[in-house]
């Protein structure tokens, strides 16, 4: 017997349903235009129909429901987050905000034909940038900001964005028709675990955020020289390896003494032979704060430094940046609703991981919910989320929703 | 009109004849057990035969050709070295020492038939060990040192070696068929580029080698915790690269102020998110020194260090040792013999490098020629000899051959 998928049982056993809905077997991973998406996104439209929706796909492979609200094409109140993965995931980053959203839908029932708006679910394509490098494609796509120049984005295998996009069936030249404009909308409210560990330090189930922190990502390639690990002396070597090491150093003690968040999460080494001196190694740098300025700031001193280091090695260190989000207030109104749904004196945070709410800020208010999550461990296969924060969540959000309404 | 195959002028031409046959077009890499190194052996057997030998591959895959002596029968003095190469390689590395022994071989013709030992040629398949990580796979086949654990080593697409090898043709069960007996051979005589800068500052064409240094290989492996890198504060973190990266620069450190070689030339992190922070980092450590007792020391001196730092940041490292060669000293008449092909008061230097003489140590007495090679430069595309110093060295190794017939 399944559970009923308006219950919190319900909504974590979608998860578990969509976590296995995988590239691997022995965990989880659903990309950007893979065969997974397919499948979740069908999975999703079924539920979304079982909840009384509309459904359709976008040309950017986002998933939607909807629900006509009093009268027929009233501008909409979006509920959503994402579908899409990190590599060796946990079930619920993106997914519960998705899941919470269609429950909610669905406990609305005939209600929501009584709102002053339409009620739309959206599952977003990708906000993890897992295979092609680039962030939040889905809602940027929808927030009318593509840019044609991703077409040209390559993942791992060489296969273009581009190509991706004509073999999982959507025409690139419509892009501009997955599109919303701000007069569709009247808010965009997002459900998503905090991926941190301020709620459960507090004891608390659910928060309101008040803004989303926005990133900076940068590609640094250090480049010294490929030589033989024997006969190379010291006083010959210029290690790329050696340099960025020192680079990876500087920038965790950057982050730490100034407050921000900075983390280098790849680090790859050419040619990568056991006896061979590294010339090239390629990091990335994803930098985060509480503010824009203090974001900038961080990196405006550091910068230099790794320059200067690289140079007393004899090395040469390029930076490109190739992803830069503005921090997002969450809308006051939204924040509200959101706020009163929770119940009396709700927890505020910041986020400091980047949202769809960030892309969808562009074109309409945004608000967020956050649900507690277990140790703040996220983006990994230990995510955990507690069944009773799941069943404060879809009351919150539900409330969220009649508090708009009202 | 191709140059006169004796010639040093010929010599180089079949260096770039060989560097040709590469599996990337833009650069030179053949490696064990590929189609580049069927065609290599092809090409080098053919040139053999021209030379006036014999030739068979044997069931390592490496390419031989012998010419007897005064009687059929009588133990063979081999010369020779490699013809697999690291990742965008140079075209001398091995390559070098062969042709020049296929040279040598040619300008000896008839009087070989009158040397007192026959005169072997081998061209190594595997001495750098690029594609299942294990080097001298060759030259330790042909030493009788082959390990059965060995069949199950992968390259990085899963093959086995042992696939490899039925794939290539060569029957693993035939393996013990390659090992030659101390009393078939007379000797080992390699012939290779210096890989270092010594002979280019003394400004001297040639050297003799006294030792080949042994190497010991670690992997080194970094275990920390995979989390959301906007949400996990410092205090929170165990980073797997930040580790690493100490690890790095501690290695590069030691090294230095002992005047050993230690060389990290492999760093890999996972799961490799930009906005993961790694859980795990992988990394290869190679050490060399003058001696045994040298090397080993900066070791037991390193490794608790490696470990108390990973220590202080909840890591855990785990280092397994996956290749270890003792220092091999040439032989004493072989040196002997060499020294008198390059004339009065030839250099004697050390070899920081391994070659394949280290395994053949292990059934016959070897020495070792040096050829000056440009900065030092190996393992690289830019690595470049001197037609001059290919002359000289035709000339000394024909030399040495002829001092040890008499």
């Amino acid at each position: 017997m399944s559970a009923d998928p308006t219950s919190a049982a319900g909504v974590l056993a979608r998860c578990s349903t969509l976590a296995a809905i995988s590239a691997r077997p022995d965990g989880i991973e659903r990309v950007h235009l893979s065969p997974e998406h397919a499948r979740a996104n069908a999975e999703v439209a079924g539920w979304l129909r079982q909840a009384g929706l509309a459904t359709w796909q976008d040309a950017a492979g986002n998933q939607w429901g909807r629900r006509e609200g009093r009268t027929p094409g009233l501008p909409a109140l979006v509920l959503g987050s994402h579908l899409d993965t990190v590599t060796d995931a946990g079930p619920y980053d993106g997914i519960l905000g998705v899941a919470l959203a269609i429950a909610v839908a669905q406990r609305l029932g005939e209600r929501a034909a009584t709102l002053p708006f339409a009620l739309e679910v959206v599952g977003f394509a990708d906000e993890e940038g897992t295979r092609f490098g680039a962030a939040l494609l889905g809602s940027r796509a929808v927030a009318g900001q593509w840019d044609e120049s991703w077409w040209a984005l390559r993942d791992r295998g060489g296969v273009t964005l581009r190509e991706a996009s004509v073999a999982f069936g959507l025409d690139p030249d419509q892009i501009g028709t997955a599109a919303r404009a701000s007069d569709e909308l009247v808010g965009y409210l997002e459900a998503h675990i905090e991926q941190g560990p301020e709620l459960e330090a507090a004891d608390e189930s659910l928060g309101v955020v008040s803004s989303i922190a926005g990133a900076r990502r940068m590609r640094l390639t250090v480049l010294g020289e490929a030589r033989h690990a024997g006969g190379t002396p010291y006083s010959r070597r210029r290690d790329a390896l050696a340099g960025a090491s020192e680079i990876v150093l500087a920038i965790e003690r950057a982050g730490r003494e100034s407050g921000c968040i900075a983390t280098v999460g790849q680090l790859a080494v050419e040619p990568g032979g056991v006896n061979v001196i590294p010339g090239r190694a390629e990091l990335s740098v994803d930098l985060r704060a509480e503010t824009d300025q203090a974001r900038d700031q961080l990196w405006a001193t550091l910068e230099p430094q790794l320059h200067e280091l690289c140079t007393r090695r004899g090395l040469r260190l390029s930076v490109e940046e190739w992803h830069r989000a503005t921090a997002v207030a969450c809308a006051p109104r939204l924040a509200a609703a959101v706020g009163a749904g929770i119940g009396a004196k709700p927890p505020t945070l910041w986020s400091r991981a980047g949202h769809d709410a960030m892309a969808m800020a562009a074109i309409t208010e945004v608000g967020m919910l956050f649900v507690r999550c277990h140790d703040g461990i996220s983006h990994h296969p230990a995510e955990s989320v507690g069944e009773i924060d799941v069943a404060c969540a879809l009351d919150a959000l539900e409330a969220a929703v009649l508090h708009l309404a009202s």
